[in-house]
């Protein structure tokens, strides 16, 4: 077994790093900076929701629940740091397929299945951690990927859209508590959707809708989109990220832009979704993150 | 002019009252519950909201804008007393047809509408009352639709569904000064969906395509629906109402049940309510309104 406690303080910059890759482009845009500062990664790479494309790394693919594996897997791949990135649902407990560490760390799972994501996510990692390995946030190994503060591209916010965001923000840190979304739209300081189980793209997709059947009263080009981590977020799991589909649900929202916590928001493609807020006239701001950020 | 301050203080039963009809069946409800109680109704059916079936009481047709035009109606119909109940969008101000009396009034309107929905309600009795009018809640007029406290048929909520129902009364609490929706979704502790400009029945229907897509962990059966009034709510506009849709909302999306506070939700047709909801087997309770009710 490596991995052992006697080898925790060892430096861990030659060992390659663990990506359990959920969904999205984010877990490749992660191995590709972690690759770049000359760390080697191994993607885990989960059934139904990683991209084939993770491929192009070294990988194993894993299945939700199979805890003694993964366990055995990164052991063999003398892995110690783990991070877990990209979308994944929570699914059902009952669909799980349970291996017998999985079905030996069941009542904490059944626990940690009651409360919120956040609680969720919390007890996974303290399994990993109770087994000798360390749970590491994509931003330490991929800080090139958080939005900036300030603009990105030319187009800024306005007062209007400032009043906004500054609305949005009081209303995401009153629903920190709560462990809901991380998303609100706000237009003319009139609340327009808050994101739940449903995910920012749907959301945006609501409020699209909402416009065309008359139900938004705010002109289009009007309104913005607000992203912050939850208050209380353990910033190794779960940061708001955006991408190039954030901005095409905001085009199609008629809204005037996003504003999102610079340095605890993942861009997944920073380049492509510049070029698309610039062609869409939407501005994209990364607000000072009163110390949620890292 | 009847209607002048010198009238202010005269026993009113004998004067009709009107009730500014806007969509959905409630209007309906209140004409009757107030008839039955030997009060005279006039209708001032909102074009393009109001069911046409308000003409079954006495009855004109008015446009939104049209605020000289409701003044003179009112006194032409020696009513003091008004009553706003039903369903209306926010329209954009700029859709308005405005008659003088509201252009004059324009300023104050504008302010209003750059607040949330409460702002712009409580202006807008206000212009009612500085023209010598006095509003009255729906509630005061029809305390028989009002939800009374407990279970309202055979089925009761659970442990688990009561402790979803204190947490969504929690988060709705949390979201009170924020002027947004007056319904929550939970299950199992997990908020699901939170409502804001789409309405209740727009967000049951989300609940149900989530749970359709497996995008929602707890089984089909579990999870409640919320609703209360917002904390600083005028009880005179816009309490929460729910009708047989509710329950239809509410099976389809694989609800347990629905809590809502006593005393200060509408129960449009309370009958076919109970009905839909006993065969449907949901519960259906009016939870302790905690000094909110009327």
């Amino acid at each position: 077994m490596s991995g052992g406690p006697e080898r925790r303080d060892a430096p861990l910059a030659d060992e390659p790093i663990a990506i359990v890759c959920g969904g999205g482009s984010l877990p490749l845009a992660v191995a590709d900076a972690a690759t770049k500062r000359g760390r080697r990664v191994v993607m885990l790479a989960v059934r139904g929701f990683a991209d084939p494309q993770v491929e192009r790394f070294r990988c194993h693919w894993i299945g939700l629940g199979q805890l003694g594996r993964v366990f055995k897997l990164l052991r063999a791949e003398a892995c110690r740091d783990i991070v877990f990135i990209g979308g994944m649902l929570r699914p059902a407990l009952g669909t799980l397929r349970l291996d017998w560490t999985a079905v030996r760390a069941l009542p904490r799972v059944v626990r940690a299945f009651r409360g919120g994501d956040d609680h969720l996510l919390v007890s996974i990692a303290r399994l990993f951690e109770d087994a000798g390995f360390r749970l590491v946030g994509a931003h330490e190994v991929a800080p090139d990927l958080l939005l900036p503060e300030g603009a990105l591209g030319t187009h800024t916010p306005n007062e209007r859209d400032r009043a906004d965001i500054e609305h949005g923000l009081a209303l995401l840190s009153a629903l920190g508590p709560f462990d809901v979304g991380q998303a609100v739209v706000v237009a003319g300081r009139h609340v327009i959707a808050v994101e739940a189980a449903e995910g920012t793209d749907r959301m945006l997709e609501r409020v699209a809708a909402l416009r065309r059947d008359g139900r938004i009263r705010s002109e289009f080009g009007r309104g913005v989109l607000v992203k912050a981590p939850k208050p209380k977020q353990d910033q190794r799991f779960d940061l708001p990220s955006i991408g190039p589909p954030t901005i095409a649900g905001l085009a199609k929202a008629g809204l005037a832009g996003l504003a999102a916590t610079a340095g605890a928001t993942f861009v997944a493609e920073p380049a492509e979704l510049l070029r698309a807020a610039e062609a869409a006239g939407v501005f994209v701001i990364g607000t000072p993150s009163h110390g949620a950020a890292a």
